[in-house]
């Protein structure tokens, strides 16, 4: 482990390191195969026990229905944009969208080449700082009501399922997926890049409803349409065998870790702390997101000055905090701490910050 | 390098041992890092470096054109069958596709979805035993000539560049690229799946020419549109960024060995020896494809029943030859054999074949 860094970054993000332990161990013979995970056909017996696993262990996490399906495709939660759109939203049709904040936006951006976007809710003109809290009020004829779970550029979170009153939910839930419980049957479609809590980039993980899947029309291009990966195991074409691996080995170590209650606790305790400091700090650190809307996922800051910000960034990655820069349209500073991420890793940050507000205070 | 096997595998196929070392020892601290390359932000210098190692590893050893972009994209070739057409076959337009196998069939199969196909090459009623040798009939007014440079079901090669007229040639690359030199300059499109001679699945590699770039229609969606992938190095989204990593090393691998040039040597030394044994073999060996249309990469043959391919399988992995099994749509043996495939593996099936061939005579 010498010479590992806490690495903040939003994504790819860090991985466990007994994840990475057996990467390396298997590198050369994935349990006596004579080859690398890379190295097999996706039609072996070896790679489909791999694929089980990556499967089953999401499936136990996440308490998925047996009427769902668990697909892996390929693209990122961007491609999942357009995905959506083409599958359930017809050139007549209308659907519902939160906008919570940048991906969000860009999701109903790609919606609108696809049919009628009807934008009930964007907190875009204050900033991106809130998830909604009162009740919201739906379309009667949405095909689905599209929301981001986390919004990692801003650090705004959704504290809750949402309930849309029999309109099918599809959720961005990229960056916040398997770090708590959530109740997957309010759900038709829930899509994650892996890159922040599933595994390495290169990875979407779908979840989708039976009834979702009965939905699309025929004559789709097979690579665009679920039905096609439900129908062949997530395998129509050649997957990232790679990144299905790593997947099955994240599964393996969520459930060592107590599963997804656990996860919940260990998030919740990891961002009280700090955000404790950000608080605490008479305003010297200033918060993105309103506080009832805040992120587990990635805590956005800043300090009182850009060349603040960015001596905060350059002196905290020479003490081994890396990653710590806010994405370039927001600035700022920006901790993303996900499921691996160590509390100590926390700590050290926070013992940071307090150091580094005595000296430029 | 215990327990290692010969891996005949169609893709996923062997990577070079060196390419496994690097990225073994690397998997905790890529170049000093303290970071996996799969944990770290896509938009880190360390990773900017990783993407131009690949990206200058491939343009120097393919000798690609300044004017043209490489790209890495996700969805394997089959995505690519698609987004073809998205991009460059309206409805009202028509475009030529050469089937030489099943992955040019599926290829116009999606092609149909978006325009016109002009099939003017087909050998699916023979068999598809035979690329065109003599001369072709392009269609004045295609948008542009589609065909695949090597069919890895049949086992059947081009054995030269196609020149269709000034119409502009897409060619599905993937299970012969960098294989042997080839010139460029006359596609206006390549794509490839990286898993036979690039790297891992999960990434495609697509060199495509500038003028081929600006031809896409606007309005395209983001994801499924070159230009947004030429515009923004192949990081309109996250990549896969393992994958990439271990094509820049599979890059590196190769000019080691001498580029294109050498390999193709080695290659057409591989396939000749594999070959010499079956035409040697009295009849007890059948060659699929015929003679002038016989793949580098994909020696498929069968012998005279399905128990006797069967056995010759079964007994040939217990000796270490492994993945031989022909694909199930066509069946009988089917040895690939891409640059990373060593020569003594190739030798070592021929011994088993004379063997097995004295056993079973």
């Amino acid at each position: 482990m010498t010479g590992r860094i806490y690495n903040f970054s939003a994504g790819p993000a860090m991985l466990p390191v007994s994840v990475l332990e057996t990467a390396r161990d298997e590198m050369f013979s994935f349990r006596g195969t004579g080859m690398s995970v890379m190295e097999m056909s996706h039609r072996s017996n070896a790679f489909a026990e791999v694929l089980d696993q990556a499967e089953s262990g999401l499936r136990r996490l996440l308490v998925v229905p047996d009427s769902y399906k668990i697909l892996f495709l390929q693209g990122g939660a961007s491609l999942q944009f357009s995905m959506v759109p083409l599958n359930f939203l017809g050139s007549n049709e209308s659907a519902d969208y939160i906008i919570t904040g940048a991906w969000g936006k860009k999701a109903a951006a790609e919606a609108e080449k696809c049919g009628d976007v009807q934008v009930i809710y964007s907190s875009e003109e204050t900033g991106f700082k809130t998830a909604p809290i009162s009740e919201l009020i739906f379309s009667s004829h949405a095909k689905y009501l599209h929301f981001t779970s986390n919004e990692t550029i801003e650090g705004v979170e959704f504290s809750r399922d949402l309930d849309a009153g029999g309109i099918p939910v599809v959720c961005d839930a990229s960056s916040n997926i398997l770090s708590k419980p959530i109740d997957v049957s309010k759900y038709s479609l829930i899509y994650a890049g892996a890159q922040k809590n599933i595994g390495p980039s290169g990875v979407t993980v779908i979840i989708i409803s039976g009834e979702m899947l009965d939905q699309i029309p025929r004559e789709q291009h097979r690579m665009l349409d679920y039905r096609q990966f439900a129908e062949h195991d997530s395998m129509p074409n050649t997957p990232n065998t790679w990144g299905i691996y790593l997947i099955s080995l994240v599964a393996e170590w969520l459930t060592e870790q107590g599963g997804l209650t656990s996860m919940g606790v260990k998030n919740r305790q990891k961002a009280a702390y700090l955000y404790k400091a950000i608080d605490n700090s008479d305003g010297y650190y200033r918060g993105h997101a309103n506080v009832d809307s805040r992120s587990r996922m990635n805590i956005t800051f800043r300090l009182s000055s850009v060349e603040l910000d960015d001596r905060f960034c350059s002196e905290a990655a020479m003490e081994g905090l890396d990653g710590l820069r806010g994405h370039r349209s927001l600035g700022g500073i920006r901790a993303s701490i996900y499921n691996a991420f160590p509390f100590e890793g926390v700590k050290a940050l926070v013992d940071f910050m307090e150091d580094f507000a005595r000296r430029n205070g």
